[in-house]
């Protein structure tokens, strides 16, 4: 995995790809949230809160719901620090897509192996 | 994390949010490629090299180099069956993003934890 992580034209001019965006959506949200209070490179439960509520209201119920809150922040502090890092954002993300994923390939959990 | 994917009203005609659109735009990603050959819901070599080739050209350097192929294949595949699913793809993405970001904080590895 390592030699994939070249980065090796991060400044170039060419055009940026849906993928490519994708990632830079997911960096620019992150940022937007972490940089409110405290430790800019984490969020606390209150910035949690609010991503979750502005950033994901559509997929997620009850993200008003300060139980709810500090579920999903109790899921995602691996560390107990209370403050979730970009890499445990990132795996809430991909895990709500992967489930996005398979909500409309219509396939059941156990054929997706 | 269960009680997370309620996914609760995806047909919603709230307006999708950056992070909304990163995840769709993933999703989508991963489908124009995957049903290009085999198996619609995984990527084969070919495939997986073509989506390196065109969506992460200006991160990753010689994706069109056959050795580079096979060996981000050989790193994903996990269940060595010559195809990358969406799971495995995801991981792909996060592990490429969490780069990019440590890359754009400038911060050194042994601070990320």
């Amino acid at each position: 995995m390592r030699s994939l992580l070249l980065l090796h034209s991060m400044s170039s001019t060419e055009p940026t790809s849906n993928l490519e965006n994708a990632m830079q959506l997911m960096i620019q949200t992150f940022h937007k949230y972490s940089g409110k209070e405290g430790d800019r490179f984490t969020l606390s439960r209150g910035e949690l809160k609010e991503l979750l509520t502005e950033e994901l209201g559509n997929y997620l119920g009850n993200a008003q719901d300060k139980d709810a809150v500090d579920k999903v922040m109790g899921d995602l502090d691996a560390n107990n620090d209370g403050e979730v890092d970009f890499t445990e954002f990132i795996i809430l993300v991909g895990a709500l897509t992967v489930a996005c994923n398979d909500f409309f390939n219509d396939k059941k959990p156990e054929e997706n192996k």
